[in-house]
């Protein structure tokens, strides 16, 4: 949903799941303890100004999973008070109010290649949550409009949530079919799985694009993927598997 | 603003521009004219059905430029009757009313690199006739709801706009820059050009994966840019310049 967006990341620690293939499992395997930093949310911010200077205007919380973190919640207040839009994404396992105050919320339900179970009763609760009618949507901008000549500061917030899911094979596109069908006003996302993660030097993007054309021929001959959105993962065919760009 | 959607393209013949690079050269230069067709509305929407069947629920209109044609009014009108929706792509040279009744409008006004000359009185005109307010979308979907229950058969258009600029060199980066702080309110993509739009059998996805690299990094450094999309031309990456795809 936020493709192609000049982003700065955020990482928190902690995951509640272990997806075989996750591409970010440094931040919950113990492989890079040494590079966890304990920090407040007023340090997290000098941080990214330090990094991003003035370059910057939009903050994407990812994890692990950021849902364990109820403190994320003070990073988000101050993100949005000083004028940054935020993205996050999260499994949908777990619920956190400061989510509401999200701009693009993205939730990506792990298909069965990961080795994970989808809590549906969770996801449903989340979808619910987060989902607001055109109208209610409307009234909620209005509403945020109308603090905003008092506060001066905080712009309003027009949030965005979509359903991402990551394709390995054909068991995961039964699961993505299963999870669109089941939230059909949710913007949907189909996105190519990585398996090579480990592989720094290599360049596999060639691989990777032989990969989103499968997934692109698949999504092709579902009528239900209609208004499903395909996507490749297109950090990882410019830089590969390199970290910290 | 589509990026990854699954779509049936209808492209017009004929065009008021002449792109240096352009790559879909064939709907004006006279090389392809025995497969120009001049079908009627209905014609175009039986042989969309014959093509995709009911796999496909959007159509892009393109060409060429497709606003050269007000006949395109009916074929929107017959498309949204069908429940499809739609995007366009023209460069913001010339208005038509039928613009009104699309859901994704791309204007994409054309950098110096390729020899064109904008004519910015026209483009604020085509902008400020495309962009409502908050407020004014709410009361447009509104009021096309209302039209729903009455109807039966037409979908709420909640029409979204953008502004694409497909960037080839520095001097296109300047003039991208000039159009996204002249339309602050516009969502604002750059795309990297493909300079090989002629090498059908080449794999050309490295040397444009590059560039893509090179206009990530241009945009990083400027503030300018903090909101713009920076997106690859995804359909060159996975099918290089094969037509039919």
């Amino acid at each position: 949903m936020v493709i192609g967006q000049k982003t700065m990341f955020v990482r928190t620690a902690g995951c509640d799941y272990r997806c075989s293939w996750c591409d970010s499992a440094f931040t919950w395997d113990g492989s890079a303890k040494d590079q966890i930093r304990k920090l407040s949310a007023q340090q997290v911010w000098e941080e990214l100004q330090a990094i991003g200077g003035d370059r910057f205007s939009h903050v994407t919380i990812s994890g692990g999973n950021p849902a364990l973190l109820s403190s994320i919640g003070e990073l988000v207040r101050l993100l949005r008070a000083n004028g940054i839009r935020t993205a996050v994404e999260t499994q949908g396992s777990r619920w956190q109010d400061w989510l509401l105050g999200i701009d693009d919320v993205t939730i990506s339900p792990k298909p069965p290649s990961s080795g994970m179970n989808t809590d549906f009763a969770m996801l449903d609760e989340m979808i619910r949550r987060l989902s607001r009618s055109p109208v209610e949507s409307m009234m909620q901008q209005i509403m945020f409009a109308d603090d905003d000549e008092e506060n001066g500061d905080l712009q309003a917030l027009h949030q965005q949530v979509s359903l991402k899911v990551v394709i390995f094979d054909e068991a995961d596109l039964d699961y993505a079919e299963q999870v669109h069908l089941r939230y059909p006003g949710i913007p949907f996302y189909m996105q190519t799985g990585n398996p090579d993660v480990l592989r720094e030097e290599d360049d596999i993007a060639a691989s990777l694009l032989r990969r989103y054309e499968w997934l692109i021929d698949q999504a092709m001959e579902r009528r239900s993927f209609n208004d499903a959105r395909i996507l490749p993962q297109l950090h990882t065919l410019v830089w590969g598997n390199k970290r910290g760009v």
